[in-house]
């Protein structure tokens, strides 16, 4: 079986003498989320699925997915020539297994080296030279393909004053020339969007609910260049970053620019994010020292003047979720109300908040067993009818000039089971039991995620993915590289420090039947210093209630219930003055001490 | 300054052409305590503590320890012609530092080569290329001048029945054969005591409450050898290892053994454990695969013999220690005590115990202020007099042919302040949250160590040591690879496997008034399996109360008074029928549900 664009990529690839062609669903700079001009496996395969890559040969074509998608995918690919390789599932190669079996002797892979990080061209580097082939990595196939592909356009950024920032393009220059100077690096690569926006304080608008602008940024002792799309960046803000001794360089110039770096030189950079054609393009005798971008940890150790505004964006924020939470409970049953109506109108209740730019992800709103799965997203298709009756969970959040924001509450829409009741419980005694944990500095994620898990243990039910993730200040959503979460990994354990924001959302998923997530940010502070060393804690900067109607006080404890009410003193100190009268009333109600 | 001593091993290292000689306190295998033999570094420097080494030159002559024993050091070196060099101290040169430093050029360092593990040595050897200089290792400088030295000598071993180890020595070797082809190793070296014993079945006398035998195991792909003092190998246990396909050569034998290894071999072997001596005499074609003997696993997962073997151990050791708290909290004020005069007591009911055979270590007895001091061990000169109030904190384990024991308790020996009974309980809640935890197969260590620290950080107060560690069979108190901390360890963290023992050990050390520690020993279980994984819990085999004199209800929420209730009531199911009918009454009290 194939089709017309399996047929011209294959005559494409015997043209130019390719045996193996690999098309990943990556833009240049390993971004979690690609803008559609990236979407070549999509536009290759049919297969829609946010995550997924294909291998095309002469005689073969596979799409590899996780289990997430495997039923999408089947659907997805019937009559597109593409076979379904699941992911993960026992007998199943992987990509470079495959690629290492069915690549001949003498062989070339293709692929375009600017959607391939340097670590995975390095393993297709290998592959080939196991069987004495090459890669051949300057040409994108699919672009020769896809006569409608959308544009690949930036728009225009916008400056991130120090009111904001809280710290100027200067100073991060110099502290990043400090890791380098540690590091014997006379020059560093950030090919991560976000790192390269945090440094030059500027955002964009290229990615969807990601406020970056496509771009690399190169420093050196005394210099560094921005490349990106010129017509992006008006005067002001060219004048801004000149001063600050950046240079601007068009988006494409990079390659040409780093063929010219110093025979010898030592490279800072992170080989998991910098595309290959980059390295492939260094002079060959330089060395690359493999460590995570210095901007990484630096980012997500929000400084006081970001600490300040990222709660400030948490009140707004929690002001709107709690009127949400109002007019839910209000209509519901009463005015007709499915899972996309409602989200709209969260929405739209963000939006009129004071600093709002954007929402930071698509709203997750589950009703009943939509909710049991992980990674649902309401389609007009799925869309379910709010009932009074059960849990809708709404994971939201929203981007604002101050900070940005996600937080998810399930609310109980009307009578629940004892069974939906108790999960509910466990997963709010389990969130507050981590908030407010006290610790020694020195601690990592690791130490910290069982305080979360742990309740839910005790019932033989897990959640099957990490407790919490980092949030970025109007960047990624999904900040490293702190998070909780318990399986060790050797490579990969982050000191909680002063200033980092982690989620804290452990949840109950039951398929078929309902789900329930809570979903608070923390922020870590410091506590009393005395013999013992420096004590740290948490601080809760979510404002919402956590709903009482879905609360079986029998499986919470007196410690339980004094942080249960604690909280929601808070919440209501925090957000009753921002509500009208009737609203504060009802929060008064639902941030009773039980 | 000088001494003796110190000028002949001055004359010694001039004739011999070593610039500088280093003496360690370490036998040939790396044991963490050693026979008197090996205490050359006491008889140079009359330094006696635990843990210290020495560097000697021409004109300095240097003793290295850490902080628990600077007050001790100091006084005993006068006089020595010894300086103490205070290990951490800011401003304080390492030992390789200072070798580094003194060497000169074209210098020679000098070691018993035997006494040195690999790791160390080959710092060393760098240390002297570094300055085009040389190692001699090959004498034992000490032993010339040491006259009276005590005799290395080896005592009779004794074997490990199935019904105490429930595997064969051929099923232990095939196991670890295994493991050496999984490495492509056809020659593995164990030279750490406990796995030698472990490996072979068999149990020695040669290390005081450690019953091993000094000897090294070497195993091939079809013959193991084992490297012991012939003399102390009877025939029926010569018999038995030569069927397990196991030759006996002398002890000293090793090194021309490996002399004749293959070229190019590959062996799997500890740098940190095998001595310098051992790995320089090797064919210099070999690769040595330096990771964890295969062994520490194993023997770390306790089989289903053993367990119950070392439940037996626990209930006998709990009889004891239950009798004792008894006749402590009966006789306190009537007849006297001193903490050695009770710490012998407590060790004549143990030796009463069904299959006692030694105590396995020295017992901690701490009245008052003395417990405050974590390394305290009570001595004739500090020996307090217990008077009947405050605490008395007494750690103390036995070996039994059916396993090994280690238990803490800190006992009210009458009135108690405020403050006392508050961190008595707290640590009890410590002690029973990390007990009661329920968690998936894959976590580790680091996983549950804020379950015990967490209600005591709380409180802005911190153990400064871990929380736990293995406990071996009839082997070392303190077994690889199982613990509970809280800092990680990229190099050093193991998964939880059933079978596993380990200490659950929280404590609270005031200085100048008290310490309090309650440790029982936890086995790990494995719990209901599910869709999420295979959970696993622990089993507290430790039976004896914890003294509800000292606690103060006021600090344990539900849960807590259930989980200790709950732990009192097996300790009195298991304990009570082996008392006598007052003992029996007061127990029931003791154990009564609060």
């Amino acid at each position: 079986m194939s089709n017309w664009k399996l047929d011209s990529l294959r005559n494409l690839m015997k043209e130019k003498g390719i045996d193996l062609y690999y098309i990943p669903t990556a833009d240049f700079h390993e971004s979690e989320y690609v803008i559609d001009y990236f979407k070549a496996r999509s536009y290759m395969t049919g297969f829609t699925g946010s995550a997924g890559v294909a291998v095309v040969t002469a005689e073969e074509a596979g799409l590899w997915t996780d289990g997430r998608y495997f039923i999408q995918a089947a659907k997805q690919l019937e009559g597109s020539g593409f076979e379904l390789f699941k992911m993960g599932n026992e007998g199943v190669p992987t990509v470079q297994e495959f690629v290492k079996q069915k690549l001949p002797e003498n062989g070339t892979i293709g692929f375009d080296g600017r959607c391939v990080n340097t670590r995975l061209g390095e393993e297709f580097q290998k592959i080939a030279e196991e069987k004495s082939g090459s890669l051949k990595t300057d040409e994108d196939l699919v672009d020769l393909i896809w006569t409608d592909r959308p544009a690949l356009v930036s728009g225009p950024v916008f400056w991130m004053d120090e009111k904001y920032s809280g710290e100027t393009v200067e100073s991060k220059l110099n502290r990043i020339r400090e890791k380098m100077k540690a590091e014997k690096a006379d020059c560093h690569i950030v090919s991560s969007l976000d790192d390269v926006a945090w440094t030059l304080n500027i955002r964009g608008c290229d990615i969807k609910h990601f406020p970056v602008v496509l771009s690399y940024l190169v420093i050196t002792e005394d210099k560094a260049v921005w490349f990106v799309d010129k017509n992006c960046v008006n005067e002001e803000i060219g004048g801004k970053l000149t001063a600050a001794g950046v240079e601007i360089a068009s988006y494409g110039e990079i390659y040409s620019y780093v063929e010219k770096l110093p025979e010898n030189g030592t490279i800072l950079m992170e080989r998991g994010t910098v595309n290959y054609r980059i390295t492939g393009s260094m002079p060959s005798s330089v060395t690359i020292v493999d460590k995570q971008n210095p901007s990484v940890l630096m980012k997500a150790t929000k400084n006081p003047v970001e600490v300040e505004n990222i709660k400030k964006a948490h009140v707004q924020d929690g002001i709107a979720v709690t009127k949400f939470m109002y007019w839910l409970k209000k209509n519901i049953g009463t005015i007709p109300m499915t899972e996309i109506s409602v989200s709209d109108y969260l929405e739209e209740l963000r939006s009129r908040r004071e600093g709002f730019v954007d929402i930071s992800f698509g709203t997750i709103s589950g009703y009943g067993a939509n909710a049991a799965m992980m990674h649902y997203s309401a389609t007009p298709e799925s869309n379910a009818v709010l009932e009074p009756k059960g849990f809708l969970l709404v994971d939201s959040g929203g981007h604002y000039m101050t900070g940005s924001t996600d937080i998810t509450r399930t609310f109980a829409l009307g009578e629940l089971t004892d069974e939906e009741k108790k999960f509910f419980t466990l997963v709010a005694k389990s969130n507050l039991n981590l908030a407010n944990v006290k610790f020694l500095y020195g601690c990592s994620g690791v130490s910290f995620d069982i305080l979360a898990r742990g309740p839910l243990w005790q019932y033989g039910v897990d959640y099957q993915c990490g407790t919490g993730h980092g949030v970025g200040y109007m960047l990624s959503i999904h900040e490293k590289p702190n998070g909780f979460r318990w399986r060790f990994r050797a490579d990969s354990n982050t000191v909680f420090e002063e200033g980092m924001i982690t989620t804290d959302e452990p949840g109950v998923y039951i398929e078929g039947r309902y789900g329930i997530r809570t979903e608070n940010e923390l922020l870590c502070v410091k506590d009393e210093k005395n013999m013992y060393g420096q004590f740290m804690r948490f601080e809760n900067i979510t404002y919402a209630p956590i709903d009482l109607d879905a609360i079986d006080p029998a499986y919470l404890n007196e410690d339980d219930k004094r942080q249960l009410n604690e909280y929601h003193a808070m919440v209501y100190e925090t957000i009753a003055p921002h509500l009208t009268d009737e609203e504060q009333e009802w929060l008064k109600e639902y941030t009773r001490a039980i």
